[in-house]
């Protein structure tokens, strides 16, 4: 999805990518993969911005770029908080940020220990390598933990957050200092997988955007990131704001900028880690819903459904990843938008629908 | 342009390009010429669909696609219209719409009799091989065409109209025929090049619209058209209109589609040559201004100017067609939508301006 971006704005780009079919192959593919010391030098060497759309490249290699004169947008600096949710829970504490109770845990006595404070269930997480509800477990006893303790690694234990929803706050920031946030978003989760993003979120007051919005730019100039981030937080039923994630990429809650938004968060991105000024993030439409298609349709192709959602929804704008379908996996989304959210969040459902028949 | 159209619906473009820098080298790019038979035939054998981004394929070319049973769309039979300007003018008379007068000349003689009967000047064509002010010129005698005359194939003389400006309706229609078509805008031309395309065109009546969907509508249905139709208008200062050129493709007074419309022309084009059902083709704002970047900056890329572009424009979209600046060539163009039209075209003039300087 950056790719169009880049076009736009004659901004070359080149992906490094571990096969040639990986669906970035529209832009300059070289091949390599990103766990790869040499192969990230050597990728490196030719660019002038080096950036991400996931978080998994280690430490070791993005610092040796930077030693060798490369610019990463973000740096290592900033992408460590979203690669370890761990230090990335310390270092929000630090900052007087809400975040859910949590604990750093190792052993199966200490899960038990946080449990007994916590009402005998909580989340357990990960340090890094998560996504999608992969990495997170909601756990009862240390003993349901057993295989994790005995990877090793110390986990990240959150008390279960009695939330109301998930909002996702998406900010831009260039190495310079600007920052440019689009509304905050509502974000519907089914098993852990974002299903819908509704923009702006509907808010039963506009406090809660303020604080967002606040919460977003603080995460932002505090860790010195470049490039889009993202904010996901819990709302709690007594409409307090807690932060959950951070990516520090393009993000699933800003795909609805694509089409509703006048700057998307891809081009932001291009324009962040070029240090060029933002785009203006104002809405094109009151309401945008934006729609993941899940898996894919039972037989046969994305575009096989194209003449049925075409014909159905003349409106809806529709992107198609081309990926392979596979239960649960993320093979596209469509956008709706509109001046009336019911009528906007039904064309980009009914859209959706034909596609994961 | 046409290619972030694809990659949003996954359709796989392949592009055939005489050189692998052509801008157009970010499709699968086949290299070979549009006027070799060889060429086209062995690039046309692994495609599902054949069109175009410009009418100069011979026709004897396209026919041989079409018997070998390759989809060319739109048809050579549609084409031949876009691509003679007399076989045009005679089959838009035929079919009672609207144009200047105009005669087939051949010789100084019948230059100079046409003359006699239009008040001492006309504009004088060549049937084919013209875009951008090229292959057209004003004649007061038919000396003035001798070089013309000595090549010795048939010219078209039209009257010079007395137009107020001009406009351009762009539509598209799919081979089952459905059409859709976005509103009919105002094309600003400085020495027979586009420079500026405000859409809508503002209207003193609501007739004018109609009457150019009209004549565009019974363009693409007569002439058996698929995919876009740009259909290029003078409304003279009568408030009649006349047809001035066709054009079989996604065209410059439609790229405000991009930014401004519900689907692009270069969406639409995609859905109508793979005859998808049209997508809708409402504004997304009350107003849109395109403004064309002409020749590029004095010094330095168009990259160059990002910074000072963006600063002052944060809502502008640039489109940088990577194209080496040259005086007078389109090498981009920005886009401003909005509610106040003053506001707007402000917004794309100063973005343009900054391009040009």
């Amino acid at each position: 999805m950056m790719i169009p971006a880049a076009i736009n704005l004659g901004i070359e780009l080149r992906v490094l990518a571990e096969t040639a079919e990986e669906s970035a192959s529209l832009a300059v593919t070289a091949l390599g993969s990103h766990l790869d010391m040499e192969d990230v030098v050597r990728f490196a060497r030719d660019v002038d911005v080096v950036t991400f759309d996931h978080e998994h490249v280690p430490q070791r290699i993005l610092r040796e770029l930077v030693d060798s004169g490369v610019a990463v947008r973000p740096g290592p600096h900033a992408l460590l908080y979203a690669q370890d949710k761990l230090l990335m829970r310390e270092r929000l504490s630090e900052l007087g940020l809400p975040v859910p109770d949590w604990a750093r845990v190792e052993t199966e006595e200490q899960i038990d220990r946080f449990l007994e404070d916590h009402g005998g269930r909580a989340v357990l997480k990960t340090a890094s390598g998560g996504y999608d509800g992969k990495g997170v477990r909601v756990v009862a006893s240390g003993a349901e933990a057993s295989d994790w303790i005995a990877l090793g690694n110390p986990l990240l234990i959150e008390e279960l957050v009695d939330f109301h929803r998930e909002l996702a706050q998406v900010i831009a920031r260039r190495p310079s200092g600007d920052l440019a946030s689009w509304p905050v978003v509502e974000s519907v989760q089914r098993n852990g997988v974002c299903t819908e993003v509704i923009a702006p979120a509907p808010l039963s007051s506009g406090k809660i955007a303020d604080v967002a919005e606040s919460i977003a730019r603080t995460v932002a100039e505090s860790l010195d990131v470049s490039g889009v981030l993202a904010v996901e937080l819990f709302e709690t039923t007594d409409e307090r704001l807690l932060v959950n994630e951070l990516a520090m990429r393009p993000h699933n809650t800003g795909h609805w900028t694509i089409d509703g938004a006048t700057t998307s968060q891809f081009e932001q991105h291009l324009r962040a880690v070029l240090d060029l000024p933002l785009g203006a993030t104002s809405p094109r439409e009151p309401w945008s819903v934006m729609v993941n298609i899940l898996g894919g349709p039972q037989s046969g192709s994305l575009a096989d459904r194209y003449p049925a959602v075409f014909a159905d929804q003349p409106s809806v704008k529709v992107h198609n990843y081309g990926k392979d379908p596979r239960p649960g996996r993320k093979v596209g989304h469509v956008t709706a938008v509109g001046t009336d959210l019911d009528q906007v969040a039904f064309e980009a459902r009914a859209a959706a629908l034909h596609f994961q028949d």
